[in-house]
């Protein structure tokens, strides 16, 4: 009976599930014996040229039966994977001088910083089709929002782009990350380097050269001096908490989509052909934008996992974290991953009803206008005080009559225009309440800005562009 | 490319599997809708006889693949699962009168349920197990040690009897779970019943009468009044912390295991014809203890997602939880069931190191009787100031011989005798040093309780005598 | 520079920081003393029944700088507080037999048994509240809503009740852990008894009933066999858990009235002659269910906390679950006593808007009833697919209407009553969507369910009938 | 009843507490609004020169009192402490065109941005600190451990290089975050800039001039485009995660000396004049490297609770996340350094006992040294196979004979000299064994990598050489 991983299984990408599958995991590890065995060489131990071949030859035959058939004899897992590869090669020249963790941890590694890869290209995907949303909306009007009831009004657009800004302190986050990932490398059981040391009779130079290669291969841009038989858990600790960052700003457009369409100013739309239930065809749930709020609150618990690993070291170190990671590390990956396509396709489906937005929009303005109406009113000679009683009793009949369900109608401009302590015409208030731009402050200019610098992003990761969404369930 | 659930996988048992694997669920579910429809007929709607035996007969022929293409062309998988089954029955009469939740957060309670008994089966064999080594070891002096260094005497009987002390409440709080565990029951849309209630032509008794059999279907103590589409999220977060709470103690004993190990007191032990690594046969690493600390480590994280669904119902629900509930459910079950296995393995291999025992106790014992010393100095007509003095400079200066590596002789006695402010002969304070079972306080009587209550807890739940953990990684 | 707990500061009651203050700490570890002081006496110890009414005498007098001053030159706090004691008492007899755990483990425990207390009572008297609000609205007719859109109608009191329902569970869940609230009792430095069995010169029927007043005096009603230095930190898991339960209904409720708000179906109203923002005299911001939410996430941290505590204990303890408990267990009491008492404040000045529900109602009412429809359709002789087919056809097309703003007017009956593949007629169909009350199932019902169970729980908990939340800022 | 913040009161310094206390807040918010003032006065608001020496000349006089008696009137903290100001100052030119938050936000920023530079500061003395341990114990060799168990020697200074590394990690961290550290800035209600636009009426350039001169006056290097009413809380979130990752690698080096102190290898020493226990003067208990451990564990939860609020956020936002961060924000920082703070104290007093470590290494050395071995005994003619099957006997029972308790000496080397499957003489051995030097691998290169490092950092950040710790209770 197998279980699968439901994460993985169900929502997260092709590109990802590659990355952590127990096939990919045996490509990557015999890349990197592959990779030890050829700098060994070069540096003068004694392995074959043809062994070396051979094993290259072999690397795409993953039979994980077989390996699993292995694990079941030596209950060791690394050394049924080593076992196979060597058998398949017909050779005994891989893993010299190494230990499991020599491996296992700089593999791992590989899987976490191919994956921060994977992550920010996608990331800057969905900045760039949520900065086009962004754009297309930068000027219409809406009813700005803060604790869920009118405020001010800003556009649609900047709506977008405020959380557009949230995703791209997230992917600056990851990018450093990735800047100064460190591996472990060739450390050794207790991190001095003991082993390699040995192999290379001493010679310190060798050493740090072979290391060198290694990571070179890895394509890590740096390398840890000190370490024990692991590298620091707060390492991991550091990249899920960046995961949980890049979730963040997609979880609150999320939010912010299913409260729009319990208020019918949007939807996350169907897909292609999809309808509601046979019961009600109508009905468009927000389905995926609920299922993007569930991946980041999975997200939290395996950050909480690895938080509970990092300052749990015991001297060199143990595998009290090996379980731990071998669930939070890709879970997490495929969480966000799972996000991340949520979202794509979120932003490649959703719609808006400009006209339920600009009816809220001429239910609420005239309250949001009652600052600059008191400005006015005072400028044309009203009393401060006496112009601001008028107003609040205004507006808190108007509101009351609003809720009682009875009418649609904000008629405030008209009451006011009828109370001389306000000492504006009703054609001056229309005038006051027609300057909807204005009331925009600089809710365009800003969403421009967050186009362009997703543009620079763009260009920096150019092979973002073409990422398309799988199709989800 | 399959992922598999790693901690079903490699870590739980077969029977926590079934519960939460893909057919294991279809199985459940099929029963549901065969239970569901037999009370219908018997309450009066027209569905035949021979359609319930149909469906009966085809209840165990579970095709995963005809279901998950079922599944791809409707995008609805509760759909997918009732048009399989009704197919194989060749009739239409499963579900009726039911929505999607009817059927799934009842059948998701029942796993939750089912697991739960297994988690409180296995709890006890553990606690079964825990109270023979107990007792085995209860009068056996040990060190007792607070902030990691020696305290006071103990016995290693009442130090595995501490942890089963945690382990006891944990599994009364699963019992208490269990016995108030309420059913969704049939609920409909928002919670209603309106569906029900029109099958039945608004006859609420009906209604009612109906709940009543589905839930004793379901084998649970109690049903639930008032939900919306789904349950009170907080009843998931309450079973995840109960089992939290049932890794705790043996985390503690786990933790406490490999302390002990480090100082060569005792050791979980290899598996018959298991040996250490070939570079150091001899070594025992905890590897299973490390890994009981890191599925509680895991459970942490799962409880942190189902506490972020407790309190996050919009109206009367929303599927945001979904892919939270079908990660963190089946997953916390899988790792404390995990630990459950793990720590019956340690229990039947562990070992302890008697002559390093002694060896602890007759370096530290000295220090240890200080207190006493005092005592009888003092009732012998020593000033208590000065012989307290005394003590303090010679225990720090033993300390400090010990602690310089040249000696591991406790020779604090000797000094003591010699050092005129005590006024106590060497074999008077020998006799003191030698009232070890005194020293012990009630530890043995406090392990026999635990053994005592240990076996009521058998008695009940008998079923837990014949429990044994399945082969480890 | 004294920095305040601003939990308890702005937001807990005075009865909960009482419970937590220094003072209040003081005064509990005093009464302590005096019981065990009596306990002593009454066994047979030595101890002249005058000490102990000097320290009767002086409890109250509470001078915490002085303790303070006291603990600057021990470094102890529990030698500061007995020597400050003893010294008011003029006498030496306190404390005898006891190390500092025997006092302060007890305590604690008794300040997280009293404040559950205080808890429940607060609990019921929210419950009391809540049951009469539904109950006044257990037949106002509202759109249910799962997705956030509206599903299928509901009652406002319904709605309510399904909050209390989960409440409910939670008060049950802090009933059955006080029920069973074990002590970890006198057991001294490693949990063997060894001091006091020494006290009592090795007699341990005396050293059990010494225990068992102490117990008493405490109020508890059970006490650990075997502990070591401390009782099981599970033990304060499962009271946190307990707290994080309680605030999840109720932040349900709250996050629900924030929805309602947004919509203006209600809304948490203003304390007496408070208004909104002197820009924005109308606007009635959510920001005590805000507030309430806030303090649920709160709980979260403090659950996380306690739960690394349980399961990493060492040996038989130590204190590195000291600054954390320090924090989290009166923390977390505070955070839940700001949430009951916000929740009780919102019960008693929040109001809904019946014209507003109406609207919502009227405008939804006829997506609602499409099922209905159908089955009457084909009751009078429609065919079942192009009844169907039609119903999705004219609800897609109202439900496009709707939202292009230009009209509030539900017409679906108007089109269904004109297309001849449903069959009825527009007075049929007034007639389907008039049957307002059988669309509500059985929510009023529900709600007296609730109602009834709710004043079991009162009749219970008598002096929760007169719980008032305090001001709150 | 006042209850003070444990975590300020008991264990942060003073300069982190006067950032985060009421008074000091209230300094940076009046330094803030002058700032504002003066920048509008600049670019042309009618702001005399004499009212802001007004506000200057009062910035000092803080009377919380007055404050809050004012807050009690007006149920609004912000306008309460801008009246007191404008009181004091006989002005009322004070937060023109400002909302709350464009005051709260930055302010509240402030405080972030000024604890992370003081936080950094103090990371960067404690690597000294511990740079100087390391290099001073470089090539002390120790038993290294994996599983808590002996695996292959080490150094004392590498083992604490090891821990210094993850610090170092860390740092940088930290030193990332504070170079990109963006302000929200004053962008008004829903972030629009709305206001601010409107006072200077409509002049882009002159609202873009304006916010860059207050976020000089932060000193933070950038300022966010796009928010709404709050900046995005994963900014929180970003902030705390670092704090976490700080306290790892302190609380990895805690645990590893609790481990020590265990083993009696070392101990974290005592203060001058301080002695363990009456009871035994000579027990040093590990009690502030418990506490470094509890305080990660605290820093854990307020992690959950910031996680909790990032992707949160509803519409422009709202202040759900108020009552958290009012908690979570200074609680976090107190908790870091109070952490930091107890690491220096540890640094600083911490002793080793050589003789003691030493005493380990000859009991262990021969099994770490069988590798070796066996790699001499194949290069002098043994069969691999032999010698291997020779070293697996000898080690196993010379394991047993330790663990017996009777003997300390590990005579591996001698029972291998007496087989002849090995070939090895007794001087040939104990040659062999003599390599400590060798057996240590580069492990002293490695901690000259990390000193090296840590001078760059220090030369980076010279005011951390003077930082001491404050006296800890």
């Amino acid at each position: 009976m197998s279980i699968s991983n439901v994460l993985a299984d169900r929502y997260a990408s092709t590109a990802m599930c590659s990355l952590w599958s127990a096939e990919g995991r045996v490509l990557l590890e015999r890349d990197y014996w592959v990779a030890v065995m050829k700098a060994q060489r070069e540096l003068g131990l004694a392995i074959p040229a043809e062994a070396i071949k051979a094993y290259e030859k072999q690397k795409g035959h993953v039979d994980l039966d077989s390996i699993r058939e292995r694990e079941r004899q030596t209950l060791h897992d690394v050394k049924a994977r080593l076992d196979e590869f060597s058998a398949l090669a017909g050779h005994q020249h891989a893993h010299k001088g190494l230990t499991s963790r020599d491996l296992t941890e700089n593999v791992e590694q590989l899987q976490v910083f191919l994956s921060l890869q994977l992550v920010l290209r996608k990331t800057v995907a969905l900045l760039t089709r949520l900065a086009k949303k962004a754009e297309e909306y930068k000027e219409l009007p809406i009813t700005g929002r803060t604790h869920n009831v009118p405020a001010q009004p800003t556009t649609l657009g900047k709506r977008l782009a405020m959380h557009g800004q949230e995703i791209l302190l997230a992917a600056r986050r990851v990018e450093q990350l990735l800047a100064g990932y460190p591996a472990r490398g060739l450390k050794g059981a207790v991190g001095t380097q003991l082993d390699m040391l040995t192999l290379f009779g001493g010679d310190e130079k060798k050493v740090e050269e072979m290391e060198r290669r290694v990571v070179a291969h890895l394509g890590m841009p740096e390398v840890l001096d000190n370490v024990g038989q692991v590298y620091p858990r707060s390492l991991d600790f550091e990249a899920v908490s960046a995961l949980v960052q890049v979730g963040s700003g997609v979880a609150n457009f999320a939010k912010t989509l299913r409260l729009m369409a319990g208020m019918e100013l949007g939807s996350e739309g169907f897909r292609k052909g999809q309808t509601g239930s046979s019961a009600m065809p109508h009905k468009v749930n927000s389905r995926s934008c609920e299922r993007i709020t569930g991946f980041q609150t999975i997200l939290g618990g395996y950050l909480t996992m690895v938080n509970g690993l990092a300052g749990d070291q015991w001297n060199e170190g143990d595998v009290s974290c090996s379980v731990v990671r071998r669930v939070a590390l890709p879970d997490a990956f495929f969480a966000l991953d799972g996000l991340l396509e949520t979202g794509l396709t979120v932003l490649g489906q959703m719609e808006f009803f400009p006209g339920m937005i600009e009816r809220e929009n001429s239910r609420q303005m005239p309250f949001l206008a009652t600052t600059t109406i008191l400005m006015e009113a005072v400028k044309k000679g009203a009393g401060r005080e006496d112009a601001h009683e008028a107003i609040k009793e205004h507006a808190i009949a108007v509101a009351g009559a609003l809720r009682s369900g009875k009418t649609e109608e904000n008629d405030l401009a008209d009451r006011l225009a009828g109370d001389e302590r306000i000492g504006l015409t009703k054609s001056e208030l229309d005038e006051i309440l027609g300057r909807t731009k204005t009331f925009l402050g600089r809710a365009t200019t800003q969403v421009e800005h967050f186009a362009k610098e997703t543009e620079d992003w763009l260009r920096r990761h150019p092979e973002a562009g073409a990422i398309l969404p799988e199709a989800i369930l």
